[in-house]
């Protein structure tokens, strides 16, 4: 039997090339291995929690979500693909968990205490965003998922997942298997400030980005900041467009060239980014070829969201059939 | 355009005489006005919320409730009956509004900081608990309810149903009237002990006691403490079987015998029980026959839930789709 697996991105706006090379290139390899079974949901709920006084973002970002993750190789043939409040029973999942889960595995969540501190411009002091780790677990929890590929930062979420689901199991019998977290390599890729690439920091490099704007923001990318001229010699261990071949840049001979040139001080960087380019440009081609086809048929896109909502819905009805049936309600028609 | 309403109960045993003298006579009022729409709904995950650790008692209580309920008059075919966890929008509604809830209304909640306090035997510190007015809002603005019948102790509670309706609307848009309370009278019942008439004081007559059990109730009720001997005067103002009289017999001659027989120490007290007796029973007689003629036939029963469920459900979408739609998700097919 095919293990499943559930996975979300909060609909915030376009991907970048951390989330392709991370968290979206290990969901790809799940896809295409036939002992998983994965369900890929844009958590609009989940964005909600924070930009409930802007909702009227939400849509549009899931559409970009959406195009990113179909341009590079989501394929709502293999893997069903969603968005979670066309799955109704996710909130009515979140809502029977919320019922077993203790006010303090919530108040005390390490991610939840750090959020409130450091997210100043937004109001996140609301009963919805305490039971973020309800609801993700509820989106888990919901396909029986037996494995879930995170990232190391969400590695305590998914402790109060494993968490509310055996106390959950004490109650009511075992309804939900324990998920195994995956932890999955996450490659350090850099934005153009050197710092973690990441849309709040204003440094990332999107999927959706053209050929030029990504030039652009290559060509005027930070590196090593002792090599003032381009005679001075560089240390690639210590410039994060270095970092981007070390993830992007598959031909080794041409990147010892590239380094031994560059501490020596005989090639400039614009040369190096230049050659990172041809390979950022060539691995993006057809990414930005299946992005263009699927943005000009909404028709389409509208059908994979439903149809992956539809496919979702039949385990996920399974799921609620169960949970219902062990808590004891009287049963539906 | 009829007015709509929606109250609930949740299922917790059998309801008793105070329940019908109270909020059930209220809601028939309601239901027999052609000014009203009524949504009578048996609030199950409510119970949950309280009832986790001990779930299995949750389906036989529905049915208890279900079946006072038509004993007294609700009629499926006049109000709409149904059972909370058969309409799956109360969870997803529950789900929106506590995104636009602060935390602080919920944890300032007097009621909720009472009950933390006085109920000892359960763990109520959930994140299902804090919710309960999260969940109560969105029973009530889930159909839209311009009013809501409410007794005294219910009116904070309704008062924060209001404020998230108004916060939710700030947000996006006028998709909830703001619901009037509607205070009804809930005359004075004791129990048996004197003291009011609560399942939780174990001094509850029941509506589905039969004459027997209820006349072994009355006949060792608690009476005017001051009168020990049937020839001592008593005063009927300090005697619950007077409140009693009060609210169920209404032939004012016989009360008015009764009450200076009392006085004067000329009549019993088991005399004036049984004066009451008689009340009672006629009142309950047609009560307890529509009682049994229900009891036995389990398949009307679930009809009457699903009906009214499908009957719901249809008010319910309406408001989700405006709800979502307000919000700005992709809209579902």
């Amino acid at each position: 039997m095919k293990l499943r697996t559930f996975s979300g991105m909060r609909p915030t706006g376009k991907l970048h090339l951390g989330h392709m090379a991370g968290a979206l290139s290990n969901w790809i390899k799940l896809q295409e291995d036939p002992g998983y079974d994965c369900f890929y949901g844009i958590v609009d709920w989940h964005a909600m929690m924070s930009d409930y006084a802007n909702s009227s973002v939400i849509k549009g970002n899931c559409r970009e979500v959406l195009l990113d993750w179909l341009a590079v190789g989501l394929d709502p043939e293999k893997s069903t693909i969603f968005v979670q409040s066309h799955v109704p029973e996710h909130a009515e999942l979140s809502l029977a968990l919320g019922m077993v889960t203790p006010l303090g595995w919530l108040q005390r969540n390490p991610t939840y205490k750090e959020q409130i501190l450091n997210i100043q411009n937004k109001d996140l002091s609301t009963f919805g965003f305490l039971g973020y780790p309800v609801l993700m677990a509820a989106d888990i929890l919901l396909y029986r998922s037996s494995v879930v590929p995170v990232g190391e930062d969400q590695s305590a979420h998914l402790e109060i997942t494993r968490e509310i689901a055996r106390r959950f199991n004490n109650f009511y019998g075992e309804v939900f298997p324990e998920p195994d977290i995956l932890l999955t390599p996450t490659p350090k890729v850099p934005g153009t400030d050197g710092r973690k690439m990441s849309k709040s920091y204003g440094n990332s490099i999107n999927i959706a980005d053209t050929e030029k704007e990504m030039w652009n923001k290559l060509r005027t990318m930070m590196t090593d900041p002792a090599r003032e001229r381009k005679t001075d010699p560089g240390d690639p261990d210590k410039c994060p467009v270095w970092d981007i071949h070390k993830v992007f840049n598959h031909d080794e001979d041409e990147k010892a060239d590239l380094a031994s040139g560059c501490r020596t001080g005989s090639i400039g960087c614009v040369q190096c980014k230049k050659a990172l380019k041809e390979h950022v440009v060539s691995m993006m081609s057809p990414i930005w070829e299946r992005r263009a086809y699927y943005e000009s048929r909404q028709e389409t896109l509208d059908d994979i969201l439903w149809n992956g909502a539809d496919k979702a819905r039949v385990v996920a009805r399974e799921t609620m059939d169960a949970v219902l049936e062990g808590i004891g309600f009287v049963p539906r028609r």
